[in-house]
């Protein structure tokens, strides 16, 4: 994610949680592709392994989520929310599970959500 | 954090933000302390420099946010809840700050927070 140009507000460096869950996700096109449900922390590394995106239903009501690896989300202050370098149809395709079938998020796992979007997977 | 024994659960080795969010914290001899109200998550670095304590009022209404390092808190499976080796009266001396006044959450914030807690700062 990219730095903020705000100077007093946490969101500078640091950006809370429960202000994430829920602000929308654009492409580049300006597509909405949906919101983000939650972040996925490794409770050993402290570090934020997925954000995931909820998409399809409303706020997780028959929706897919689709797990991120953080450095594909930007903020842009301009839209008021995430955006990620992809078109709709490519997401489409992306790793999802559903609510009912929550993956393992192991290490396979990892491998095959990173390596869809060509991110490098750091086991945490 | 500790490792948790939930083998198929995300829990194991990743904990989502939202089911973080309103968990209860105690200390060691069993006293509740408050609850999580959110993460302060690294915009670059993807992550966690603070769990956030909330302590005093009802969820959010005249509290007073603790700002954790991570690695102070550990989930027990027993008490269904975070603990942190601390007495209450130890706590009621940290750092914290009010809805109405948040910190800056810059290097010399963070390395007065860790270092109450005696935990090295990395700043992220």
């Amino acid at each position: 994610m990219t730095q903020l140009d705000i100077a007093t507000d946490e969101t500078e460096r640091l950006i809370a949680s429960n202000k994430v869950e829920g602000t929308a996700v654009y492409n580049r096109d300006g597509d909405r592709l949906g919101s983000i449900m939650n972040f996925m922390v490794g409770t050993r590394s402290g570090k934020v392994e997925y954000a995931v995106l909820s998409f399809g239903g409303f706020l997780g009501i028959g929706n897919d989520y689709y797990p991120l690896p953080w450095d594909v989300l930007t903020y842009d202050t301009h839209q008021g929310g995430y955006v990620i370098d992809m078109a709709k149809e490519v997401l489409e395709k992306a790793p999802r599970y559903s609510r009912e079938q929550e993956p393992r998020f192991d290490r396979a796992y990892g491998e095959q959500v990173y390596g869809y979007y060509n991110v490098p997977y750091p086991y945490l």
